[in-house]
């Protein structure tokens, strides 16, 4: 993507491998919007650190993370013990498991790399098949965002207003994202369009994350409350809606997805405007019967009693206590959408109606019995 | 009301008048929910001030301020010549209408003290009599406050779990307030209930000011991220919605109130859960004939990209930015909600259907031909 960084135009990915220096690349979340900076992990403990203090976030991109994080301890090793070397990256492994322990997509995203390193005989073999494997991941991370846009694409007519909530962008992958992808494909094909980024408290991720990547891109957008977009869409002014998701259930077509997202598919409906969750494969939970099963995750109440932000012309981030001193919040960090709510599915492998997604498993990729057994292969991807 | 302040337990009203030191005293609402502070105006210009820069804000509140206000620029006046203190009081009432420029409440309460001071032949007998004016007016807003109460407090079972939006409480009134009114009132009936507070960004009044005059109550309560809404109606978590009002059309059923109000009517309306509008008398509007011809304020930008609050322990109120630096914002602070998804709005005289406002406008004070004449008495109230 182009990000203008002092009068620079240049294509950044959130994480990249600097193979000289052995080092993982991450753009530093914690500090956007107010400040750009490309933080260099020159060991695994810290790509691990980084992971845990949320320098990197989203799904796809902490997956690839992990990944490129294995493959740079087992690059670190110095020797040709076999044996030796693979303690070294079982112990890696770990720590950078246990760096995000409630997510499987650096689990599952090392078990790729950890397999295909394995086809190594020595141990300089497989430090150069583990970052091939890591490499492998980060690219279909981006084929996947790329074949999300190219059918996302047409959704988008000329001066077509759009809403999105939360950040489901590049940010939150490697490169493109799953919500965002069908704008930039759209803006390549040489389309105007104008996006409402709902704010989305109390992460403030569209405010923060989705709005600072659309300017990169030069994409007409406006940041709205999370309370306005009824009220555009009552006068007219909204005509298509995109998001992304946590978690897609292949059986039943439920979605769950930032706390808000449940509120912007009902006015949708009401509406009659079109509400389309885009999404990568690995998305799809084929095990889950049901929406009620989804765990709804109650984050901390400080998140609701205030905000982080920036004061004056300082770029510092601190926290602000907005509400009354005393009292208390609760915060479900997300919501589940039923299938009658939402148009379609956009895949990598084209748009499909959420009640079809069962009936379309082969060409998602649904393994049936192999499934389990495959599972390591699989990446579940969550973007906060 | 009780507040608690400093371990001392005493009963407040927004808006008082100290007849001995001639000072309209008001809760300074810019330093809630941070401190607690009674703010002494001790003449009418440092009245208008206050009105001008939110000391206090809300309709009945800056209704009766104004009233106060002139009421105190006429005891002020000394000596007895009728004509010179005309003039003089002439000019307090522009001063103290300009404070506020877009409102029509400090007019109209201005225009009943004026008019009932009138009937003094002396100076001594005007400035009498406008004080008791000043008082009927507060005491009134006061009086409806207490009726939506008791006609509200039915629908508040036991262990009712109920969602409120932005402030329509006692500290956008004197006192009491319209959509709080039903829960001070099923209080004192020894009801126990628990209360959703809509955070209500962008400005966060019921974060800030709803959450604190709940704790205050010893009521209940936690906020909630204007997102959330919809997932506890999905979880059966919400059985009661009661918002306040704007400006409801008595000719059409529609209610103006704060950005985000339609959103949680659709909501309620897709759940079945009842909504309700508190509204006293003159936020009725019998003129208009539909909610399309509302003129829906674009309030600043900074609203949106930011937010206000305080940091650390200091209770010193900053202002940070939130959103990425060079995107701009939408702002409307209203929206519009139609009858079809309105339960009931409650008011002084009982609940009544929207459809039926029309039908049962003799009851609500509808003056018909006379309404124009008598305009000058009638209060409207805008809550902010």
């Amino acid at each position: 993507m182009n990000v203008t960084v002092n009068h620079r135009t240049r294509h950044y990915r959130t994480v990249t491998f600097d193979g000289r220096r052995n080092a993982v690349l991450l753009i530093d979340q914690r500090l956007l919007p107010h400040q750009f900076r490309i933080a260099a992990q020159r060991d695994y403990r810290a790509t691990a650190r980084a992971i845990r203090e949320m320098v990197v976030r989203g799904a796809g991109a902490i997956g690839a993370t992990a990944a490129y994080g294995l493959a740079q301890a087992a690059r670190a090793f110095r020797g040709d013990d076999l044996e030796r070397y693979t303690r070294h990256v079982e112990k890696a492994f770990e720590t950078l498991k246990s760096a995000r322990p409630t997510a499987v997509d650096p689990v599952n995203a090392m078990n790729g790399v950890r397999r295909a390193m394995r086809a190594g005989r020595t141990v300089r073999e497989q430090q150069v098949l583990a970052l091939e494997a890591a490499g492998q991941f980060a690219e279909e991370d981006v084929r996947h965002g790329e074949a999300i846009g190219r059918h996302g694409a047409r959704l988008i007519g000329q001066n077509a207003r759009i809403l999105t909530h939360c950040n489901a962008g590049w940010l939150a992958f490697v490169d493109v994202g799953s919500a965002t992808a069908p704008l930039y494909a759209a803006q390549k094909a040489g389309r105007k369009f104008h996006v409402f980024c709902d704010e989305t408290r109390p992460r403030s991720q569209g405010a923060t994350l989705t709005a600072w990547e659309l300017a990169q891109q030069n994409i007409s957008h406006q940041i709205i409350a999370d309370n306005a977009a009824g009220h555009l869409m009552q006068r007219g002014e909204i005509d298509l809606v995109i998001v992304g998701s946590d978690r897609t259930l292949g059986r039943t077509g439920e979605v769950a997805n930032k706390i808000g997202t449940y509120t912007k598919a009902v006015l949708a409906h009401r509406h009659g405007i079109p509400f389309y969750v885009a999404i990568p494969l690995s998305t799809i939970d084929w095990e889950m019967r049901s929406g009620r099963d989804i765990p709804i995750e109650e984050r901390g109440e400080s998140e609701v009693l205030g905000a982080w932000g920036a004061k004056g012309r300082s770029a510092k981030m601190i926290y602000v206590r907005v509400a009354n001193p005393g009292s208390r919040a609760r915060n479900p960090g997300f919501d589940v959408t039923p299938p009658e709510l939402i148009t379609g599915i956009i895949t990598p492998v084209g748009i499909i109606r959420p009640k079809d997604l069962w009936r379309s498993r082969r060409r998602l990729g649904y393994g049936g019995e192999r499934e389990m057994e495959k599972k390591g292969t699989c990446v579940e991807r969550k973007a906060i």
